[in-house]
């Protein structure tokens, strides 16, 4: 993979050479969207999906829609053949452009794509899929419209790297006492041989293309209903099985939530078996 | 003023010419601080105290204090002689650097600093300071800690762009129904010969230099106390006077808060002799 292209406005070139101009407003005040596909075998997977999460966050905040749908699924493609991506994530993010130093956005922005090829350990993830992960809860402290993925990551990256001090694969956000998601993942359970999870209505979660996939499509494989209700962090660890999902992290069991166990502290029955129905589900998309 | 002109870490280059690299964390994070001072007459205002601010907002968010605090008060006073700035702010943001995309941080990184003048209409400000300005509230969406001036500006830029539609002068947040700031200044209203401000102990409002020369000096030249203390909308439209106050508007009468009038729709009187009051003592720190 040649991680120093990108892909910039329409073409692709040598990250050393391109300039990020320093008065552009994602620099200077977040002001952008982003979104993450993963890569498997040379193809995207749900590059239509990712891409309309994309154009939604940007209507949402309002940049205005200079890329269309289509044109980014085709430079998901365009990328990945000249970057020679195999497996790993593309990174795409969008900002407002350049402006002068001003708060409010000016009338007319001339908005800038940039994506990229970022390295993922797969066989690193298949490991600790193995053993299963361990979470540590934190505070939610992140801006209301959490549920876009906008560049005003700070709570995120912070909730993240208490984790790691703390020797957690990932931290869990506790907001009005309920679970909502982790840094870069959703979050389920399985109680009474069904699955539980917040749900998108009530916001506070991003939109997340494998957890709608569960709901959709894996857990009727495994006869299992998805229930989408909020629940308390007392209510997880009741649970018979735990994990994450996403398209970073796949299906991730859960065995610890602040150092106590779920269930019987390896990972779960149904848990590994979506997680064999999400890897033939992506073999079948990427053949 | 050479608005072209901006120092980076060390340097001061032209905009043009300069690369933030891509993959900057500021840039695909938000993931640093920034800082605001004003200069009159060339001289930058409270720098110490802003520079002070800015440290501290470093260590809070974990960026290494790669900068020492009397180090960028020197860069001011650099940027401010080759800039040929007289009049207007000096925006500094630092940045964690450059680091492969991931959203915990690395244990090492050499943060970015960077600084350029940024030009103020006060003539306008001082017209607009004349007859007044209206405000509308919005709920209070931005993250927990949104004290700390960081990167992260997304709610604040909708907000204020949501007051521009709205033909308002800017947005005041409401926290648990409770006035914190602007989005770009602090609020304080006059009522029973007292000013009553949102207590920075409470969190949810930035470090502002102005509103603290109140609280510290101006107030009591007026024979006024200063009430740290969180009050409702009804509360403040039930005052005498309003303003906002910060380093970009200076002391800026407020006299409609959702086309409400505040006392007789007019800019008052306390107010005004506070403006007087800062004024002075800009022209004596500026001589």
């Amino acid at each position: 993979m040649k991680t120093n292209l990108i892909l910039i406005n329409n073409d692709i070139v040598d990250a050393e050479e391109i300039n990020v101009h320093p008065f552009n407003r994602g620099h200077q005040f977040g002001d952008g969207v982003y979104e993450i596909i993963p890569v498997y075998n040379g193809k995207a997977i749900h590059a239509e999906i990712h891409m309309e999460n994309l154009f939604n966050a940007m209507v949402q905040i309002k940049i205005p829609g200079f890329y269309m749908e289509d044109e980014m699924v085709d430079f998901t493609r365009r990328l990945i053949e000249a970057a020679e991506v195999t497996d790993g994530l593309l990174y795409t993010q969008v900002t407002r452009g350049i402006g002068s130093y001003d708060l409010d956005f000016p009338e007319q922005c001339e908005p800038e794509l940039i994506m990229q090829a970022v390295p993922l350990d797969r066989e690193k993830l298949a490991e600790q899929r193995k053993a299963g992960v361990n979470l540590m809860t934190v505070p939610d402290e992140r801006a209301v419209k959490c549920e876009l993925n906008t560049l005003n990551r700070l709570p995120e990256i912070l909730a993240k790297n208490r984790a790691r001090v703390g020797k957690c694969y990932d931290a869990l956000f506790v907001r009005d006492e309920k679970i909502t998601e982790s840094t870069e993942a959703a979050f389920m359970i399985v109680k009474d041989e069904m699955l539980w999870t917040y749900p998108t209505k009530l916001g506070s979660i991003h939109a997340n293309a494998v957890r709608q996939l569960i709901k959709d499509k894996l857990a009727a494989t495994l006869d299992m209903q998805v229930i989408e209700k909020a629940y308390t962090k007392e209510f997880a660890l009741g649970a018979e099985e735990a994990f994450l999902c996403g398209p970073r992290c796949e299906i991730m069991p859960v065995v610890k939530i602040d150092r106590r166990m779920i269930g019987d502290g390896k990972p779960g029955k149904m848990t590994l078996g979506l997680q064999k129905a999400l890897e033939q589900y992506i073999s079948e998309q990427t053949k």
